[in-house]
Order: structure tokens, then C-alpha cells, then sequence
């Protein structure tokens, strides 16, 4: 296919540009027979909606889901299941200036030599606003993998700049602006002291972003080519600013021995997971351990030099609403990606090797 | 497709096991008129070949590649292009242990797992071995692409283990057994002792690979899913052993700022490459910069404590002739992945957008 | 992919069902820099919607369909096109009465046994009234064929019934409730009168409908698989109630001999077109003809036995309004496949073979 | 893809030529644990291999099969498997005259225009000798699909040229060179003295084969696109010389009334097959019938008026061994096609709704 689809089996196919009328979805190969209604969908749309603290862009998106088809009597049919979210407050004008120039670090340069022409306002299709209809897309995946296996999908922000977040657990998510897994109210005072600065100086930061996914059945992926890390791989970069991506040990596998990386297995299961939930492409029924970099905003106030159509130089600086910290919003996204990844191949799956039988008691699980 | 395919439009297929009769693939989407022959193909296939060096595996197979089709009279007529390297010095004997346990980071397990059935010999399909064809095939694409573009592959070893290996000049990679882009006759000195004591350790190490491609159009890759970076660290992470991927800035960009990490843009073309050659997933025009994590060898001689199928625990030493670093030959694995993600987003763009009109003079080029 | 995705590089994701808020398409792959507007889109729409007259629905669709991204300032941008047209003149109650039973003829005892699930709404997804998208994708592939190559499409029903219409010209297809290439006012009220029987009689009828495809450049299609003929028969086959396709001389192939059916060449071109403008899979640069067989309406309000779920017989008649010959509407329908079939395939010839050169004088052309 | 692989999940990616060193291909998506060696293909390979009547071409070939890849120790590992056939019999130098001309009928003229170079030795790729690798890759989806659920598959030829062939039983197939499904002599004499008469006089003729599969689960297939029906008529029209293709009713529904042609269901199941064993895109699980049209060989020794390259007129007359009727040996390669459309339908069901539960009774099987 053309390229604008995700998955095989579980397809989703996104449209929109951040200023448009709208931007949307169209998930084909959900099974039948998922209760599911918008409001399985919208939450997850609200951890990445902008406006929820200063700390991300100012923007004001209800980011409201309406569901168009595939769902019948609050039931999936079978059949495709539309997502359309209205975009509503776009501010075009402030992009008004950059239709003539190329700011450093975003797509404008590429997107103008690829297609002849393209949409300045927002970013256009470049948006990270088109990672909402996939994040509605993924909630229905969520919902599925749930029902299926017990699977659930966790995220945190484990380093924010040169500041780095020690896990301390999973349920302090939610209660921070940065979806840190701390509860160490002096971390998150350090992080908000560390954002405002960087705001005040018209700067932005990088980060890195963890994800696990738990409760995956062995055997979920392929030997070669669309392995399960390999397709993790392609989901994770293919996140707007993502520029790195590990699985398990990543490059600290670079300096271990053998001896050291390779998780023995015992009766009770395996010991460690340096191997990050995947040998050989395929799950072990370990946890599915996913780090990625993310680079700093490219949209900044500070003004930068770059050239305009013409070729000539000019100096660019960057109005319009923006996250600082393009990674703090990016933690439901990237855990959206390894759910699209892993329905993919949990239906993959289940056409080579018919259903998943999850035996009792399984060492790895 | 069912996941043995990689590319859309350069499409590779690839088929066998290590200790079966043969391996190879068949190329679909080869443009016709390119002049072909085995000798186009064999230089490659020989870089990645075992049994070269004493770092190396014993292993002995020339790995003679035979062109089935798709080539009439020394030229590429547009059909499918089949390769075939019949396999040569199997000693499937050496792992007839290993046919009802576990070896630790090995996908002996999850392949039990998902199949029920699978081929024990020398990995079957997860071995290394199968990278040959792709190998095979990325030879015809670099062709292609520098009979387009100019287009150079360029690939080193900049990390073995906890060896740092300085960057001098591409010109040394052929030099020595690493891979390794410096002439600096210590540094090799000090690799080839490591591996020595590896080796006799019976133990296994990791490695960081760096590769590049230069001479590159402006504008290759897709806006949402295909991107040219997500393509790119699907390709990596498909390699065996590859835990980790980068493009550009990689990692780095964790700690960047936005006024440090965002490339400026001269009317002499842009200033630094953090973005590694892809921006908002098109390529750039600059270089393609590429680093992957490479593990450990899985196959080691010292024993290690694993299970057999029924679950019992076992100690596991593996015999067989093992590459102690899996990182050495990665070189022209990685070059030969990036070629052919290229190749097919260059005749993805074609699809798209009509012929590359190369600009003369092009500020990126 | 999943299924529901039409054409590989010009591909085209409906969804939606008759009853639902909506039905729309998304199109990916679609060349930039089209001039496109909703204006280039509404008239194909129009052919084919309900209510023009009394031998089709009198469903009350206005159809309208809106763009909701992928054009910019009146151009594409290379990004996807999203389609929506909201579902208006929904009465449900109609179908009331078969959410429980299977309507012979119709695709309710299948979705059935498939999903678990269906909406039964209007025949839910496998209501024609799904082509209209596709019809609205279609005109986009028109328009670019169009300025790419000049080239045009032509369809006209041949047959109704019994009664076979003879071609005059073109010209006539706009001037009569069913598509025939006839001005013979005696033969039109013949198909009238018929028509208004079948009505009384709450009976329905089938069709032959004829479409041709002209300025084709030589060369598009594949050798294997994906011919461009028999990805005509696949989108032909696929239109809702055919079952038969026959491309050039179809089914009076079977008592030609080679010297009759075979197409001379000359130094001006093929005498005669027995291929049907396909030889080998590729076009020949003649005109495209391909003819369908369309089957009688499966929805009669004559009573018709059959089962319900609980597998009890019953006797079904079907309210509503509907087409007493499905085939009437099918001609824009088919045209449209038939573009869509060939935008895709140009797309794949230039991923293949660069830009078409349209030689002069091409003996074909 | 590129266009050279059949089906999604059950992908078969062919390659070679007619006189190359060897055809065969790749089959991906096969699951495990089906018993599989050459004893299982071979003899599928035998019903349409040349010379085994006079009627055929007398090219010997003893389309030896050869796994490559994918079996251990006798059964699948739902790894790749590879078939290689070795070339035996080319008489290149029968073609050499073809080079510079275009035969009518033939694919030469639009390979050339396509490719700008072909191989023009026995057709190259055109060559009807490329469904032996197919005709393999099926005989494996016919175990599997008969393990699974008993499905079998027939075909005949009912039509010679203007020689009708009353359908008396299935068990007739294999004692007549015509795969004619009659005991009656007198017919196969007929049939007999009509080819000897072509066969002098350097003509050829056209034929109708018909092919059914039995015991199919319902549900087989997708609502829009790759319907049921509309992946058979891709399949079939793909087979080289196909014109026309039906299904169930086929041509005769435009003459049919809705009275007439919606197969009623009854407590007992449908009563009649109009249908084909589809309904909207979906299996009935009746018989699925299907019938093609297949032209005339289009090499024969008479002389026809034709172009050269240089679009000079010649007389082209077509030496080397052909099939008078190529419709005789259609009828295995028709099966095939579609076993290999079921099985990829099957696999694509069990994605998406799980394994498929065989009910007992049920109705329609």
C-alpha cells in the first residue's frame, strides 16, 4: 500500500492536517463482537490532548471522538470503524509568516521538494496532532488485547534533558504533568523549574520515553522481516521527533558478554529480560520493555537562520502555541504504537497457527 | 503478505535454513535495463561471508550465488530476479543436543512455542546465515541506486564491546578484520587481543555499528507511517541480534536543546546533521546516518542453566562454530538493510511524484 | 491488508454502512499538485445517486460529499484524501422486520455466519449505496488519468433483461434513465414499459453493462498476478451483484479459432480487438472493453421462502425502497473501478519504469 | 507489493522463464504441522505438464519438483517454503525468428514497450509454463484445506470450441485427454478428429472450463474489495488466456428475474446455486462453481500479418511445440487458483473471527 496505513491485519489509515477541517481514521480487521462505544476511546484521547498544563502547548482541542461506523448496537460488526474528530481551534495566522521559509529541525524543507507544494498552517500533515485518530485507534486495540490476554500497556517518562527519573512505580503516572513514575514531589518540582526556564528562554528540551507492554502471549511475531521487534522499531520511529529506539538491554548490549545478556530459563520462567520480551521476532511472554529518544521541539521563539523558497537566507523564529517538551506528551502515543504493533500480530498470529491457546500454568507468562 | 516480504515496491523474499538445501530470494520490482551478473553480487555476498578471519566462525561456505531468472542477456528485463546459494558445510550433527532444549537468547524457545515444530539445525530460519540473499539482493539495489543517484553505501564497526573505535577514514574498513574505519595499528591490535581472550573464554561480546548512505535525492520516504526513519529502524531491528537503532542525533537528542539539535538551513545547505538525513520522515539529502546495537552472541560455550521441553532445567553449552561478536559481520548486513529501504522509497517516490528531477546546483546534494 | 482497501498505490479505504451517520473513503497515494475541488467530485456522484428517476430507489440522497484533507488552496498535496458524505434519507424501520431472517439473494445469512453480528439496516455494509465513495474516488483518478494521458471513460448498459440495446453513439448515455448508447425512442420505451411491469410485479431483473477505457498508454500492468486484466475482473467482480466479467472478446473466446481471434498488427495499429486492449497481462494501448453480467435485484417485495436465525422456515418479503434492476446505476460504478484500476497501475509502471514517454507516432495510440 | 505475489497470507511469489535455468517459487504464510514431501505435489504437477497426449504440446518436461526450504523431518514449520523446477526441454533456437517481430496475440508487443528488452525465448515469462509453480504451491493448500475441512476440488472442460461437453460425473475427468467429465465415446472421438483437423491445419481453438470446490465453511471472504468472488475472478482471469470469467449464474443473470435467481433457504439449506456458493462477498457454503473462458492459442503455424521493431510489416508463423487448445491443461491450473484464493480466505477468517467452528448440523454445508 501507498504508505499511510499501519498494520496488516488491524489497519489503520489516518488522514488530516492540523488545520484542516478535520483529521480521522479508518481502522479495518477489528474483530466482531467488542463492545465499544466513544467512550472507550476518549480517555485515551485526553492523556495526550494539549492544554492540560503549562508545561505543553496552549492549543485548546476537545479532541472530541465520533465513532461513523463498524459499531452496531454498541458492538463491533466486523466490519471498518471510522473515527472523525473535528479539528476546532486552529490559529493559521501564526503560521502565516513560515509559508515562504524553512524552519530548521521541521518537515517544511523535505515536504516542499517532495510534493511541489504543501500545507504551512500547523505543520500540515507533519503534525504531531495526527498522532490523536491513532491514539483513538490504539484504545480499541487496548480494549481487545485486554479482553484476549489480560494484556496492558504502561508508559513513563524516564528522563526529561539532562534530568533523569528514577522508577519508583507505575501508579504515579497519572498524577504529574510529565508522566513520570515517581512520587517524589522534589523530581517533579525540579522538572516543572526546569520547563519553566526553558520556556522563558524561548528553548525546548528532548526526553526519553519507556513503555511495557504485559500479560502477551508467546509466540506473537514472525522470523524475518516483520518480527515483532522490528515492527516495534518501525512504530516507535515512526513517532514524530522519535530518533533512537531500544528493546530490552538496547545499546547496553553493545558492552555485555554472552554470559551476561542471554536470560537463562528455569522452570519458573526466565531470569532477567535483557532480551526486552522478544528472541528471534518473536514474544516470550515477558514483559516487552520499549525505550525511545525523543528530540528536542523544533518550534522554538528563539530566532534561528534558514532560507526561504528563493534559496536566500533568512532567520526563522517560531510563533504559534508548542510543547516545549515534545516528549512529555509523546508517553500514550508511544504506548499506542505497541498496541497497534501487537494486534497486528496477535491476528497474525492467529491465521498461521489458529487461536491462541494460553496454557496453564505457562513458565513464561 | 504474510511477513516474509520486505518492501513494497523492491520487494525481497527469502527462503531456507541454515542446514537446508539451499537459501536465496526472489526480487520482485527490479527496474528492467540494468546491467547484471553474478559479479555484481558475489563481491557483497564475500564481504559478509564466514570463515574469513579467525574472529570470525569457521564455518566454510563460498556462498556462491546462482541468478535464476530476470536476467536475459547480461540486462534485467523487469521480472522477478531469483538468487540461490546452495548450502554447503552444514554439520547439523553439532546440534543435535540442542533439538529438545532451550539455549538461552536463542529463539529456540518462542519458535517452539508459536510453531510447535521447528527446525533445530544451526538456528534453522533465525540464523544469521539468512542474511546472505538479502546481502544478495541489496547488491542489485546499491547498483541501481548509483547508476540513479550516485547513491554510496559506506558501513564501519565503531564500538567493540567496551572498545571505543575513533573514526578516521572509510578507506581502513577493508583493512582489517573489524570493520573498523581507522589505521591505527593499536587499536586493532587491542580488538584482536580482546576477541582472542573472548575466545578462549568461550564467551561472546557486543558491538555498535555506524552506516551511511551519501548522495541521496531530496524528498524519499512517506509523511505518516512509511516514514524513511520508521522504514530504516525496521530494517535494523530486523537484523539479527540488533537491539537498538539511532538516526542521527539518536540518543543524544535526549539531552539536546531545540537551539542546539534543529540543523540551520544556509543557502550552502544545512548546517550539521542531527537529524541524521530525514526530516519529518523525507529524507533530507543529506547523509543517511545510521547506528545499531548489536548484542552478544547467543552461542556460547561456556554452560548455562536453561529448560527442556518438558520443562525440566538443563544446563546448555553450545558447540558448533559461532562468531564470538555477531557484530563483526554486521557491517554489510546493515549497508545491504539501508540499501534496500532506500531502493524502495526511490521507486515509491517515482509512483508518487514522477522521476527525481536532480536540481542543479541543490543546496542539499 | 486487512481487506478493505482498494488499489496499491492509488488506494482507496471506504467505509461505513447504509444506515450509519455516514460513508466516506480515504484515498492515499494520489499524486500532488491535481487541481481538485469538491466540483470535480459532485457530478460522478450525481450519476449514480438515487431518485433520478422511477426505475431506480426513491431513497432521497443528496449525496454531497465534502473533502476533509489532502488538498490545499485547490491542489493535492500528496497526502491522503479523506471523503465524507453523511447518510440523509435513512428509514430503518423498513428493515425492521428482517433483522432476524435471511433474505435470499442477499448477503444477511453470510455476514451472519462470518461476524456473529450484523447490522441489518439497509443491508448495512453490503448495501450498494458503499460504491458511492468509490464513485467520489474514482472522479479524482479520472481527472488525473485525464490530464496525464487524455485518457477517457465510456459505459453504457447493453443489455436489460431480455432485451439487448443496440450501440448507436456515446452521445445518447445522458439521455435516458438507463444508460444506453441508443437514441431510438422505440427502444427506450421498451425498457420503460418493461421496467414499470417488473415494478408492479414486485419482481426485478438483471443486466449486461459495457465500459470502455480510451488513450491508454502501452505497457501498464504486470506479468503475473497482478495483470491489469485480471485486476479488472477483480474490481468488476467486486461491484455489488455481478457475476460474470468478460474482457475483449470474453466468452466468444471459446469458439474462436487462433487465426480469427489473435489481433493483426500493422505499421498503423492492431486490426480488430479481440484482446480487449490487454495482451500478456499489459495494456496495448487499445481501448480497454470489458462487459458485466448484473443480477436481478435481490430485495422484491414478492415473497420469497426462507429461514429465520433459529433456523425456522419463514416466508420474507422485503419493503423499503429499492432498485428493481440494480444495473441501471452500475455503469458510473464500473467506469469508476475501471479508473481506479488504471490510476493504480500508471502509478506502478512509473515506480517501475520511470515516466511514460508517450512516443510519437505510437502505432497504438 | 510489486504485483508478483498471490495472495495475503498464503503468499506464493513466483519466478523464472520459460527457457531460464529453472521456475519454482516461494510460499509464505503456510502453517505448521501439515505433513508435507514432493509425493504430495508431485502428481498435481503431473496432471498439466506437456506431452502426455497428442493433443498437447510435445515439450518434455518432467517438472521434477524440489523443496528447498520449510519441511523438517516431513512436516511444515511454518517457515517459507521454496519449490524449485528445473528447465529441461528448451529448444531456444525454435524462437530465434520471434525476437525482432510480435507474434499476434501475444505479450511481446507490450513487454517491449513496457520493459524496453524481453526474452523472448518461449514466451519468456508469458509463458503458460509459469503455472507449474503454482499448480504446486496449490497442492499444498488443497491438503491443508481438505485437512482442515474436507474441501475438495473438481474441474472439467465443457466446452471445446463449438463441442459442448454434457456433464455426466466427475469420475470421468481423468480417463480422457480433455479433463472432459463424460464416459460417452463418442464425444471424446469427436473431440479427437476436431483437434487432429486443427492440429493440420495450424489452427487452434478456444475453450470453457468449469471447476467447483465442496465443503466449504461459511463465511469465507470480505464484505467490500476482496470479496469472495472477486479474489476468484482476479485468480482466474490471471490464468494466462483467460477472457471471461463467471460465477454461479454467471451471464445468464441479466436475463434472469429476482423471482428466479435468489436462492431460497430452507430449514435443509439453499434450494439452487445461482449464487456460486457466494453472497455478498462471502461463502455459503454451497459448492462455490466457477467457469472461464479461454481463448485460442495464440502461437500457431499459420502465417499472420504482423510489426517488427522498427514497425516494419512481416508475416509471423509460430514454430516450436504448442497446445493446440490451451483450455486442455487450463482445468488444473484453474483448481489451483482456487485453492489457493480459499486458503488465503481462510487463513484472512481465522485472523479476524478465530478458528472456525464447524457446526453440526449445519445447514448450508
Amino acid at each position: 500500500m501507498s504508505g499511510n496505513t499501519f498494520g496488516k491485519l488491524f489497519s489503520v489509515t489516518t488522514f488530516g492536517e492540523s488545520h484542516g477541517p478535520a483529521i480521522g481514521c479508518v481502522i479495518d480487521g477489528c474483530p466482531p463482537g467488542l463492545p465499544l462505544s466513544e467512550a472507550d476511546i476518549q480517555p485515551e484521547l485526553d492523556r495526550r490532548k494539549p492544554g492540560t498544563s503549562r508545561h505543553v502547548t496552549q492549543r485548546q482541542e476537545s479532541d472530541t471522538v465520533e465513532i461513523l461506523s463498524g459499531v452496531y448496537e454498541g458492538v463491533t460488526t466486523g466490519t471498518p470503524i471510522a473515527l472523525l474528530i473535528r479539528n476546532e481551534d486552529q490559529r493559521s495566522k501564526d503560521y502565516g509568516n513560515i509559508a515562504d521559509t524553512f524552519r530548521p529541525g521541521h518537515a517544511d524543507y523535505t515536504y516542499w521538494h517532495k510534493y511541489g507544494v504543501r500545507d504551512p498552517r500547523g505543520g500540515g500533515r507533519s503534525s504531531a496532532r495526527l498522532t490523536a485518530p491513532v491514539v483513538g485507534a490504539a484504545a480499541i486495540a487496548k480494549k481487545w488485547l485486554h479482553q484476549q490476554y489480560g494484556t496492558v500497556f504502561k508508559g513513563c517518562m524516564s528522563q526529561l534533558g539532562e534530568i533523569a527519573v528514577p522508577f519508583q512505580d507505575w501508579s504515579h503516572v497519572p498524577d504529574n504533568p510529565f508522566f513520570a513514575a515517581t512520587g517524589d514531589a522534589a523530581v517533579i518540582e525540579r522538572m516543572e523549574a526546569y520547563m519553566d526556564e526553558l520556556r522563558k528562554a524561548g528553548d525546548s528540551i528532548g526526553a526519553r520515553i519507556d513503555v511495557v507492554a504485559q500479560n502477551i502471549p508467546v509466540g506473537l511475531g514472525q522470523p524475518i522481516y516483520d518480527k515483532l521487534d522490528a515492527d516495534i522499531a518501525y512504530a516507535m520511529m515512526g513517532i514524530n521527533a522519535v530518533k533512537g529506539v531500544e528493546i530490552g538491554a538496547g545499546f547496553k548490549s553493545v558492552e555485555q558478554k554472552g554470559t551476561e545478556h542471554g536470560d537463562p530459563l528455569t522452570p519458573q520462567g526466565f531470569v532477567g529480560n535483557n532480551a526486552g520480551g522478544v528472541l528471534g521476532g518473536l514474544s516470550t511472554g515477558q514483559d516487552i520493555t520499549v525505550s525511545i529518544a525523543i528530540k528536542p521541539t523544533s518550534s522554538i521563539r528563539t530566532p534561528r537562520p534558514s532560507i526561504d523558497k528563493a534559496g536566500n537566507p533568512v532567520m526563522v523564529e517560531t510563533f504559534g502555541r508548542h510543547d516545549p517538551c515534545v516528549g512529555i506528551r509523546a508517553t500514550p502515543i508511544a504506548e499506542a504504537m505497541l498496541a497497534l504493533v501487537l494486534i497486528d500480530h496477535a491476528l497474525m498470529h492467529r491465521a498461521q497457527c489458529g487461536d491462541v491457546k494460553v496454557s496453564t500454568p505457562d513458565i513464561a507468562l
